[in-house]
């Protein structure tokens, strides 16, 4: 296990990095959904150890960010889904896979996020709650909680 | 330098993690987003060693993240600050935050995110630009593009 030297950081930023900043995990959480389930189908999908990605998936699984089904039972084989919290986390990658597209893509995006509802683009956004306006990032500051 | 294994990835997820990734970059952004500019404020703030935020500040300048000013002569020393793209990665950056408020902070965001016109919270939403609607990530997927 990495060393988990965010743990004197009182920061939900360093407390999510501890789950999902190692090596790959996002990119497993990006493949789940996808629709990648099996643990050959991510091995073919991203290249890595088998023991790396081992690792990865019982620590996604521990965190509760991913939830286990047997497909199969000798020998015992298990598919992969994200729980709801997991699920959640398609916010945050998609806003880095925007910021991937904008700064880092010169041939344009190699995937496109959609509704699928009217199959519209999808943009994430910063709204303020209170009155409700779209925010530039230079509107927005934190302060800690009192 | 990390070993870009991310590179045989044609996926803006993967590109901006090969850039922000690494261990404590993500926090270097987020520092420098609460105002830390100096070298050993970045140290006083993550606690790590020098070598290693040299090198992570050296990457995030070199990937047009951090822009360097100089405010001393002899030694020669710099300030950091956010260029407008790096600015941006305050999205992401909300959204993994809001996600650990919301699943690893068991006594309440440890910060807020304001509007610093009004006062009011800040949330991050997913927003179709066709038909307007905010939406569940569960109404999103991502199609190749064509």
């Amino acid at each position: 296990m990495l060393q988990r030297t965010y743990e004197n950081q009182n920061c939900s930023i360093a407390r999510t990095l501890e789950l999902v900043g190692e090596r790959w995990s996002l990119l497993i959480v990006r493949d789940v959904l996808l629709g990648v389930r099996r643990f050959d189908q991510f091995q073919a999908s991203l290249g890595i150890a088998r023991n790396v990605l081992s690792t990865r998936l019982a620590r996604l699984f521990d965190a509760g960010i991913l939830e286990r089904v047997r497909y199969q039972e000798r020998p015992e084989r298990f598919e992969y889904r994200l729980t709801e919290g997991g699920r959640e986390l398609s916010v945050p990658l998609l806003a880095l896979m925007h910021w991937g597209d904008r700064h880092l893509a010169p041939g344009g995006p190699p995937r496109i996020a959609e509704h699928t509802g009217c199959g519209g683009q999808v943009v994430e956004q910063l709204v303020c709650s209170e009155c409700g306006s779209t925010l530039a990032p230079g509107e927005v500051h934190t302060r800690r909680a009192s």
